[in-house]
């Protein structure tokens, strides 16, 4: 035995001698991967410093329902009960005050309105006696169960009630259930739903008061943002695009023109932070039934105007680029149409951010206007007669439709954003920019 | 007393009385409401028939769990703990088989590795006497709950393993706490994960023997029908475009050039399925380890195409259109461009849907690129030279332009869908459309 074990050991030590350099490779990898989770870790958390407090209130949140097992007299009155305090903490805490407030809302009344309902469904079932019992609330629990199951499929309760439905499935299912074994059913019901109380209201304290995260700001922000992010590009799509290649620079450098990107898929984050700001209170600048749905219409414009700058975009770095001379004829006009319109909609944003009545938008919106309307006779005047080859035109002429198009975009925004400073009542201030000094140097034309 | 109750009840009558109208009013409102509501169920049930089977199967499955409490020797083995096979089913079954195990997995995993890191800090908290115990507990609750809620912050993690980091906090604060009162903390452990166990294999079970609904099965149907719906546009927008208004009929009502703008918010969806794609065991043509990410990639670019449409759409209805004279010049190339592109997509959908090489695919694309070459000729060819006023010439050209945008678009989405019949061995079927009887009436030439 004893020799077979060294042999045994032998063989091992060989292996591990020839499987030495591999596992030191292996080690070297998770090394690698570990310091990049890590440094990725350390970014999230510099990228919005939020998350970190966040964390902590969520420890600190359970922390302090946990006492309800440390301390003798409060573990007395709840027993094992107070297990519903901390998972509803771990369950209902979530990153915004509005997210919170829904989710504990919807547990709060589901388990309610659940706990009602089985213990009528004990009450029925106790009538059908011994054998009839466990037939009748397992046809209830059935029954309950393929109702709510369906019933979330409707997307306009999913986006509010889904937590809810799943929790009023879980209450009614677990009560029913013990009911059959416990027969102080409603001191249960009773228990559950103090303990639930409890673990909401510590989720909703904490939220509200300890550096709170609203929806609402943050959709208000995005919102702002993504506007921002248009006008940004096209404060520099006229410069990039009449610029030569031969400048050098690889145009795919510049990240200005990339941010835009973000806002094509920003849909499914506008409806979520919507659906929660629903739920808060007043806070700040925004009331209880802030017109959410209006900065859903202003976001879904918002990305119909992404949308023609992303068939923009794809022209900046397209192979086949028009002739110069025939890009310098429209450059000066192309170029101050895309400025004023970025300028519109970094205007527009600043208004929104600042709650400030957007008149220096409007201004700009009339100068890209008139800008539009000088492209038009400068397309008209003849200036082309020259030009045959209108292969090299097409190009030129695509980009200034799109740039009309944005201006079209442009001016919707701006009335959406009307209507919501005319809902919440904006501050009105003079505009700092006055009519005479616009960059085309032309008077402000009223064209509507 | 009885006078005053008189009194009381008179005033309840009469406020019933002046009451009435509006409670009638309200209460037809309610009526048609509950019937709206109703009818809602109705067409969503209609419009998938799976939805049904999944509430039944819920119900099934809670109803098979909730046996525990039901059948006296089941129940003695388990105790209370059965509840937590009612939880896990009702937070684990989802509509698709891939959910269901993610979640299945996730819970799973984590129950076991909370319950083994729990017993461990009970262990080390016991070293610490009497007082120091909750104090050393509280901290370790704090700091677990405090790191795996920053780790969701995560985008990575968060797709995959949210709802394990969000089981481990639940099952370790739970176990350590509970710990401090119950000296039995590894028979808690193995009760625990005993339950979730056989609730989660309920689930996963039903989930992949009744009807199952594959993640899988869906985002290769999405992808394939996204493709489809862009076809289907390009297939009607030549001759819709060129149509003259006068025809009498509004372009709005037509539902088939509005059914792209579903693919432009699709990006969510196809993140979520392929994350619920990748738990799946192989079924039908799908493998395990199936190129989900390829599926993603050529989603990506359905969508970019789908952007170049929605700029294409708003030529549609635009305000200003082109002269008859002018449109009329390019209307048979471009009508051709249009038609093909969309066929080719058409026939990618087609391709994926069979998984058959999308040979006839490749011959639409090479028409539609010969025809991008004889629109290049014509625009060169002088053919304009008496039209001097470029202003109606520029929505034309953008039309054109965008088409063009629009074959780029499909070749890289034939491209990538031919990647993807590589990697899948799709299989090899002579096309039926012969190169010699293409639409244009042109031969096949060899454009890459």
């Amino acid at each position: 035995m004893d020799l077979e074990c060294a042999s045994q050991e032998t063989v091992k030590q060989g292996l591990l001698a020839r499987g030495w350099p591999p596992i030191k490779g292996f080690s070297k990898h998770v090394k690698t991967k570990v310091f990049e989770f890590f440094s990725h870790l350390i970014k999230l958390g510099q990228d919005d410093p939020r998350r970190v407090v966040h964390s902590l209130k969520a420890g600190l949140a359970l922390t302090l329902v946990s006492l309800f097992y440390y301390y003798q007299p409060l573990y007395k009155s709840f027993g094992v009960s107070a297990m519903w305090a901390v998972i509803t903490v771990v369950v209902v805490f979530e990153f915004s005050v509005g997210a919170t407030l829904g989710k504990g809302v919807n547990r709060g009344l589901a388990t309610l309105l659940a706990g009602g309902l089985a213990v009528g469904a004990h009450q029925l079932a106790n009538l059908s006696g011994r054998i009839g019992e466990p037939i009748v609330l397992g046809f209830f629990v059935f029954l309950q169960a393929a109702v709510s199951t369906f019933v979330r499929f409707c997307p306009q309760i999913k986006a509010r009630y889904d937590y809810g439905l799943l929790i009023f499935i879980l209450t009614f299912s677990l009560i029913s259930i013990s009911g059959f074994r416990d027969d102080e059913v409603l001191e249960l019901v009773h228990k559950r739903l103090l303990t639930v109380l409890i673990g909401g209201l510590t989720c909703v304290i904490i939220s509200v008061l300890l550096f709170p995260v609203w929806a609402g700001q943050d959709l208000h922000n995005l919102i702002a943002s993504n506007m921002e992010k248009l006008g940004i590009f096209l404060e520099g799509f006229g410069d990039e695009y009449f610029k030569m290649p031969e400048d050098g620079e690889s145009k795919e450098d510049r990240p200005f023109l990339q941010g835009y990107k973000s806002v094509l898929d920003s849909k499914t984050n506008e409806d979520a932070l919507a659906n929660f700001a629903r739920w808060e209170p007043r806070h700040g600048r925004f009331q209880f039934r802030h017109p959410w749905k209006q900065y859903l219409k202003i976001g879904a414009l918002t990305r119909k105007c992404a949308y023609r700058i992303e068939s923009l975009n794809g022209h900046l770095y397209a192979d086949i680029q028009a002739k110069r001379e025939i890009r310098s004829k429209i450059q000066e006009t192309c170029t101050t149409i895309s400025m004023e319109s970025g300028k519109a909609l970094k205007e527009l944003s600043m208004a929104i951010k600042t709650m400030v009545q957007p008149f220096a938008a409007d201004i700009h919106i009339e100068n890209s206007k008139s800008s539009v309307k000088n492209l038009d006779t400068l397309l008209k005047s003849g200036l082309w007669d020259d030009e045959t080859d209108l292969l090299e035109v097409v190009p030129v002429a695509t980009v200034a439709s799109l740039l009309i198009d944005v201006v079209t975009c442009t001016a919707e925004i701006a009335e959406s954003v009307n209507e919501l400073a005319t809902m919440l009542k904006f501050e009105v201030v003079e505009p700092t920019v006055s009519p005479e000094k616009t960059e085309t140097g032309q008077p402000k034309i009223g064209i509507s």
